[in-house]
């Protein structure tokens, strides 16, 4: 059996809010104290992380001066080349200080408004220091709870200006990022604006310069809203648009949870690792989550251990159902190909309207033809509880799948 | 007091499929029967309705034959002339057939594509008929169950070829459609394609011709997902793409309630009608909901009054609201303006980075500042419960804001 | 009109935790200052509440000393008396401390369960010092996120070996307490026990002294289990058991909002004090919410009048409700009265059973009557919309209700 | 590696109503024809079901004469004995036809109530006849969409009145049924009376005869409204009330999907297997879930062996789980006992109180202590996934413990 241990080629990269994270929340002071940036560098290289990436104000306090500045960034430069850790992606922090209360880019403030155009222009300098590549904007306060302030359109205008601001800012600068903005629908605020991963791509086409920007999907996020984390990415990839991926888990409508990727429901982590591994995505796999409030620092490790290895056994999973002869005999069967139809159907011409108009077809069976779902499904459910025999012979399966 | 009275000025419109639904239910059997085209019509129209919309098989029976159509649609016509109702909208059933079971334009059986591409076309063909000029694609059974099938790629080209396909197809006919997409997250399907409004516009962006295609928001199935509806549109309206709205109500994360417009949440009914009347809107407030299941034919008429008329309450509460001067006060004194910041902040430029960059902001002032939303939410509750005073002098409200 | 203006006969209560919130939140930092309690009774008093109810350490700061506790105490008391507010309910605090991370009552560690008991005697000692009457266990760390750790049933027994020991301290103290729990799904625990209103009155027939306790339903924890509130009040006054109510708003299935009575559902909102001005409720009408993190002080105060107002506008329309002709004639319409089957259907006897069994009844009858709830509902969204005319002539009604 | 095929020992039911659903949906006709319950049967026990379930109307249509239904009640009883099933559990079916539109035992039609006991009777008869020993009561229409009807407290009495009527019933004839109440938050209602488990808890708290009556909670049910099944489960355990359970699965927050068992999340089928099979309880192992509705017949078998499949497959995950040295180490390093004040919290007495009180805590220790839950969790999510290796050497697993 495999040990699945995490190696940098595995590209799995934590947040420093992340194992960073104190353990407070609404209802209670933290539990756990801050560990040094340094120290989470080395513990994570320790369990075979590739990178680390950061919000301003995870590394530089938000009223350091500029030497102060300067030394954190030196110390943590250090400590990246001691421990091999790279740093592929970098955000802003636009949601912890109360200035940001209402919004940062859509805030009904227009000083608020340049203020966040600012520390936004900073943080992407420090990120290019550490040579990030993609930036991320995930707007946590863009919203509102009170929609009689009337500003629904003017914060899609704002919005738009800011990054398209950043956008020249970036190429001015010949930072060469890559955005990637990071969709949620609620909390903190009431409802907050670009909810769920299409409304962030619908978004992006408005944008003047729509090719530098694509999304950030959040497994809690868009499950939060009830909708599939998987269809989410499919429809970015589809898209050419997944440039960044938060990885974790989650109930659906409820608070956010950011538990251990696997945490929740395996299932729906099996076809995300399915997606990013079968798509051509290199990019990061970043984890966006925390350990349990409950837990002492050796719990925050066992966390982060527990996100790598999960994704790992479900990356040999993946493996399995390409490999296995039964569960792709059931996909097969359940495609209709019909190469006419399939050309009549796709590139318009008025020939192929009418041969399609006038085409017989038989409802009826169309109706009837049993897709083996149920029985694929079960396949899968087997695979992932580990009881598919490796070497099934064909002729067993095909026993069991006939009724 | 007005009497608020439906008339076809105000553009409402209801599909054969509302006021005719017999009330079946996953669990139950029809509690009304099935009221004939022709009647609906009269009723609409007596009731105040401008227009009519319906799916293919609302008008013309799946199986009926080509005379049997030409006298249906003959029929339909007389009745359209004599109650003087329009059709803005039509659209094609691909969900009541088992054929669509596992989907129409993204079915893995090739032939149930075509198929779905002819019925269309066909329908298309019905609907320019009778004049309309909107085109609505709800994709209900567009989705999966298991995603073991392993088409969530292939259902993205696969739509999107039927689209482009049916764009074509409108533009060699010369039918002038727009064409407008429904979202929905789930039910039929457990995960539809396209879940919400902003999933829509992410896919209109790869289609070929985008400027053909808008969305067709529905307030129950945003809702569904515990996404805000006026949000959704006001996204729309933004990107220029509000084609069509479907009003009802709905609670949050549950089953497809289709309830009459304001039945459950009147505040979001008033933010919606509040951007469709402001916005420049000038297309049909479609209602596309049902009477409850409970209620006899007396009640889908006080079902369909009931619809229009809170509409119109609600349009003549958002006339209050732009002449509230109180309320407008609150407003205005939410918002800072700051033209040098406002400059300098939209448009970049390289002096206009440095000048943000190098700006002091107060951001304990930013934070400190109060926009009092909670005031001007209440005087949103007041105008809603009917208890705000319509002459309210400048001076009493000044001296309630004072605290 | 009325003033809508509050007064002590009212009974509106605030908790000190509602008004002092200081708008911290996961993501961000508090955007308010802390107001001293004294001066939140001042302004509460001018406001027209009635009461304060408390959490041990609102007032009482954990770690604070014997001398430090007599002094804070004599100073509130010396408040109370200044402002004529009472002190109707109090409660512990056994979520905020890291002690209970893992659960108060239910905690995995015997200790903590231990000192959890040991807190509570204590806060209940100051709350009967302040001659509160009604004792709140609201449970917020009770429940898990990990169900491997084995404890599900141990936990019911552990949480009620706890309420029956300090239901014995209550009445060995002659504090003459009504102990009320307070349901909650989720948040800050994963799944929290005793998740509903009904979750509480099941365990509760549990106890050894069920008469004791009763529940304190809370609006927003009702709500983002997506259940209806009004009808988890209803169940609760229907077993005698709605000891205490918590009144705020919330939209379903999300993190926990808290918001201002009626901001967000005012339909709800009605028929939620429809039930407790009518059904012989007399507690307190209590607000457990906050103003949004947005506001300033003045925001704070902004909430707090709103929180009672609405509830008066709301209750003049339960007045209205109940002496509105139409309304309640449709009421009327809705029942179907027959006293020899309801005799027949209450009080078993062997001859009543067989007289049911053999009665013939017409389903297709019982099937086709319209319960006019659409008009119904129409009606009292017209009353909430404030769009009834208050002396509308019988015929006039009628008329309408004729289609 | 087992064969985890499914024998009458493992006591699994399904209903008629499961595997003979025909795949109709609010927007479709049926996919699938019906199938004779007698071929039901005998492809159940070729499966390796143990018995079967239904509502009256499931075997006896609801217009049948007297002759006919003792022509189908003989032909079911030949059948049974034919194939060995037994006939564990009876319902009535209060829910198809329009007569019950607005409820049965709550509608405010006295008629319909009346209505709805003799049907129910009957249908006790019917099942008693078969030897069922339990009746289900699912509520599906008891409920409201409009509350302004102002039946929320009436309809708790009629309901009680009901069952209570019920009850004396089933003493008087002899059948000595255990009453199951089944709980579900919505749909078809838009709200259902007793919602959740613990609603029906509280309820039958409230009864005559409470030792008659218990819960049938049902997975998907508990799951629509975000609550954990598991928890649900370990309630009703630790009530005594655990009488009947319906297994199947089920997304948060949305319609009625009746999953087959395991579909959806793993994880919490895994915990409630383990507490059915470690808390005594030893009643049927019922499946309420039907195929999707894309299935053709091979689609119902391979769901109805994949639901009893997954059982066994987890059943035997449980037994792993006991016997885990390293995860039963972590689950005992979560609990701290301490056998003082354990005595001291339990069984209330002034000496108690007082030792309690003046006793000195540690809460920085109490806060700081690491429970290990990440670990343990991850440790279960290996188990799940069969990548637990079976002979771990406890050096290894300590090694790992520690960090």
């Amino acid at each position: 059996m495999s040990s699945f241990q995490a190696t940098p080629a595995d590209k799995f990269t934590f947040g420093l809010w992340t194992v960073g994270n104190v353990g407070r929340d609404p209802f209670g002071e933290p539990t756990r104290t801050a560990i040094d940036p340094a120290a989470i560098l080395s513990k994570l290289a320790e369990l075979g992380a590739w990178g680390v990436n950061f919000h301003d104000n995870d590394l530089v306090p938000i009223d350091a001066s500029a030497s102060e500045r300067d030394a954190i960034v030196e110390g943590f430069r250090r400590a990246l080349q001691e421990t091999g850790l790279c740093v592929p992606m970098a955000t802003t922090n636009l949601f912890t200080d109360p200035a940001f209360k209402d919004g940062a880019f859509t805030s009904a403030d227009a000083r608020v408004r340049a203020y966040a155009l600012q520390k936004t222009m900073r943080a992407m300098d420090l990120g290019a220091e550490f040579g990030a590549k993609t930036y991320v904007f995930w707007g946590g306060r863009e919203g509102t709870e009170v929609d009689a302030g009337g500003k629904l359109l003017d914060a899609m205008s704002w919005f738009r200006d800011s990054l398209n601001f950043l956008a020249e800012y970036s190429e001015d600068q010949g930072y060469g990022y890559k955005f990637a903005l990071e969709p949620k629908p609620n909390e903190p605020r009431g409802d907050i604006f670009l909810p769920t991963v299409g409304s962030a791509l619908g978004f992006i086409a408005t944008l003047d310069k729509p090719q530098m920007f694509g999304v950030n999907p959040e497994f809690a996020h868009e499950t939060m809203a009830g909708l599939s984390f998987p269809h989410a990415i499919a429809q970015a990839i589809d898209a050419g648009k997944l440039f960044h991926v938060d990885l974790n888990d989650q109930k659906m409508g409820r608070f956010d949870q950011d538990l251990r990727f696997g945490a929740e429901n395996l299932k729906s982590a099996f076809f995300t690792v399915y997606l990013l591994e079968t798509s051509g995505y290199d990019g990061p796999r970043h984890f966006d989550a925390h350990a349990l409030r409950t837990e002492d620092e050796a719990g925050v490790w066992a966390f982060a251990r527990g996100c790598m290895r999960t994704y790992l056994v479900l990356k040999e999973k993946v493996r399995q159902f390409r490999e296995d002869a039964e569960i792709q005999a059931a996909i097969e069967a359940y495609r209709v190909r019909d190469a006419e139809l399939e050309g009549l159907s796709k590139g318009y011409s008025r020939d192929k309207a009418e041969a399609l108009k006038s085409r017989a077809f038989d409802r009826g069976e169309l109706g009837r033809r049993g897709p083996g779902l149920e029985h694929l499904d079960q396949l899968v459910t087997d695979l992932l509880l580990g009881v598919r025999e490796p070497a099934r012979s064909s002729s067993a399966s095909e026993a069991e799948a006939t009724l």
